[in-house]
């Protein structure tokens, strides 16, 4: 299902004539009234005048996350990344700050009218419409994600049923009384209703619910992790990406459980090589730099996301001329390790290992240093009954990644884990100790 | 500040036309569409042509939450009060479920942006405008009240901060470092968040703080609780009544913090004998029943609210023409005690002790049975350095309300309280036994 069908199979030669008019007009309006990128492209020398098509769009100086940090820290409170007059902002919301202080993001009524129809996009995408009723189970903080979910459910119409500081016990009632069809999560929390809903006898799999949507992790691409997730639920699993810094720019169709679809009529998409900043070739691998065109009040123009993708322009079954990441976010660039010459990816370990844990059962990977070299632990999490996997765990990872690796089995429940987000990798390179290991 | 000051100051014979506009519209299309009200205007023998003007509303029977309660019930999910087709419904709401299982309450984007409005006019009466900075101290849960004040922030333009999920330290420091102007709360946490605040040596009486709105429980109008929380917090206290039933009704403004005007224009207010069910005479106490004009799809009409007040169509000093309630909402009919001969209400009770108590320190009164007499007992908080108050609180309401009460005194933090509302009165007249002496 589409949610714009004429901008969403528009020939591509058309999508880029949509780009440049749309940055043209977000450009006219930065350069005039925001502070932030006036001072940016001025010491970088690039005048409005020198952008005369979509390709110029490489003068431009990229921004990234230290950036908005720093003009944050030097302007408080909200920074100088405000286009329009403060009276105009309407949302506030920041970053959980997993790397670094929380960075604040405000959007007037406009923008974030905007960002819900950018997420409208992935939930027609999924096949969302105003007959579902759709559970939302967490407290609404300041973090944008769920926001961003409930206002484009509004904006399509669907009932919403909020439960914040509710318990896991009354969200499954709720759940099964009031029918709901749609539930939005991160995995580690949709593994966990599941497995409360087992140890409650509520049968999850004969609900209402038959979408369950992804967010705030990888999981969806995750063949283990989504079957899974299929099963307890009886349920198809969508994801989509976004970021507090840009917004929703990508969903999965329903056509392609291995690829996100980019919203081109919102975003440019380059991918570079994170060293040289230059394009990699489609279908190579590298950095996500993202530049939002509906969000002039506060837009993230060049972003690099630390984000590793690899961007293909082929056509998709569903008929959508957008172009794909194939994968979905592939790792984090600044997570990669060098384990004894071996390039690798704590995500692609963790796909791997994702394949041998049961329902409820978790894991963490831990990186340190020993001497000059990074070296790796996982944990993994095991019932008195479960059959130890680690052996096979072990085994895949070398015949896989040609990788050894320290793998130590604890009692269900060690591991640290919070409603939302696992704890599936732990960078501790930058100890001075090894005591890791 | 109004607004919409063409409504809120047009003359009293103009607010009946008005009225009698909408509420013919409103009865055409729940006569056409609304089983609930269609079933019981055909049972009660009333047409829609037997509704020829305003006074005609008193051949159309009461509502009251039993009613909603039981249709639920036998009409699950939703029950019958539901004017539109399911797919126009967006928000779910649901009542605390204090009495009883909780009622469940739908409404469409109009009826949502209906409610919306309602709020704004309370939110501009309290002199809110697009440069406030309102922080949302709560989960989101289900509950109506919160999501209705987020929504008409947004209406107004007025940025706001959720935090949801954080703990009260979390959302203290993020009213200081976000410099938020505005917050809502029930008395019982606005005076917990003072309170942590004074442990933790932040300053609120200093911060950019300079409007509480209450919620949830009477606050504002008690001179005790307000003095408190206007020194705690340098701030203005507003009050607005509403319920998940009937929304938003009355508000505040700045000129008489001792009534509420009821908004006029969105709602038809009847106050009732709770025996006879006629009217009372203006300025006498009775039964606030309600019918609102702008929610057609699930409309409340003559909504018996179990709420005593006091309604005169005096004029104001701030101009509106909308009638006040006097001191607000003076208690809930069913919660009258008869205290040897005495009629009294705990409400009045409570305003008495809180005059005696310290921030922090908490109440509560509890009714019990003995023989057939309603006895009473007050335990209250007291910190090992605080003065010993239980007589004077004896001697006051011995002196003002006539009345015996044992008074016993426990240590702080014995009581009861969660974050929200505080239980300050418990009601075991049901139970059999006298045990609670």
């Amino acid at each position: 299902m589409f949610y714009d069908p004429a901008i969403e199979t528009v020939p591509r030669e058309k999508i880029r004539d949509i780009q440049w008019q749309r940055l043209r007009d977000m450009l006219e309006k930065v350069y005039q009234g925001n502070r932030f990128y006036q001072d940016r492209f001025k010491k970088h020398g690039v005048a409005l005048e020198d952008i005369q098509d979509l390709n110029d769009i490489t003068k431009l100086p990229f921004t990234n996350k230290k950036d908005f940090q720093k003009d944050q820290e030097e302007h408080p409170v909200f920074g100088t990344n405000l286009t329009e007059p403060f009276e105009n902002y309407v949302q506030f919301h920041q970053t959980t700050g997993t790397t670094g202080k929380p960075l604040k993001w405000l959007d007037t009524k406009d923008s974030w009218a905007w960002r819900a129809r950018c997420m409208a996009h992935s939930l027609a995408a999924a096949g969302v419409t105003n007959k579902d009723v759709l559970l939302l189970p967490f407290n609404f903080g300041p973090y944008t994600a769920f926001w961003g979910v409930y206002e484009a459910a509004q904006h399509l119409d669907v009932l919403t049923i909020p439960t914040g500081g509710w318990t896991t016990e009354q969200r499954l009632n709720s759940i099964v009384e009031n029918q709901a069809t749609l539930i939005i999560g991160t995995p580690t929390y949709m593994l966990r209703l599941a497995e409360a809903a087992q140890e409650e006898g509520i049968d999850l799999a004969n609900s209402a619910i038959r979408v369950l949507i992804l967010a705030g992790e990888p999981g969806a691409m995750i063949p283990s992790v989504r079957e899974k997730l299929e099963k307890a639920w009886g349920a198809r699993v969508f994801e989509y990406p976004g970021l507090t810094e840009t917004g929703t720019y990508a969903f999965m169709c329903e056509h392609d459980n291995q690829a996100l679809h980019i919203i081109e009529s919102e975003f440019i998409v380059e991918v570079l090589d994170p060293k040289t900043g230059r394009s990699v070739a489609d279908g190579e691998t590298g950095e996500l730099v993202l530049t939002n065109l509906g969000r002039t009040c506060s837009p993230a123009i060049r972003y690099r996301t630390n984000d590793l993708v690899r961007l293909e322009k082929s056509s998709c079954a569903c008929g959508r001329t957008f172009g794909k990441l194939i994968g979905g976010v592939l790792g984090r660039q600044d997570e990669m390790l060098i384990i004894r010459g071996v390039n690798v990816f704590p995500s692609t370990m963790g796909n791997i290992v994702e394949e041998f844990l049961e329902l409820g059962n978790e894991y963490q990977i831990t990186a340190y240093r020993r001497g000059d070299m990074d070296e790796l632990k996982i944990q993994i999490e095991m019932t008195p009954s479960s059959k130890d996997v680690s052996e096979l765990i072990a085994t895949e990872l070398k015949k896989r990644l040609n990788l050894r690796v320290d793998i130590q089995t604890v009692p269900k429940g060690t591991l640290a884990r919070s409603d939302y987000k696992g704890k599936r990798f732990i960078d501790e390179r930058s100890k001075r100790s090894s005591s890791a290991g």
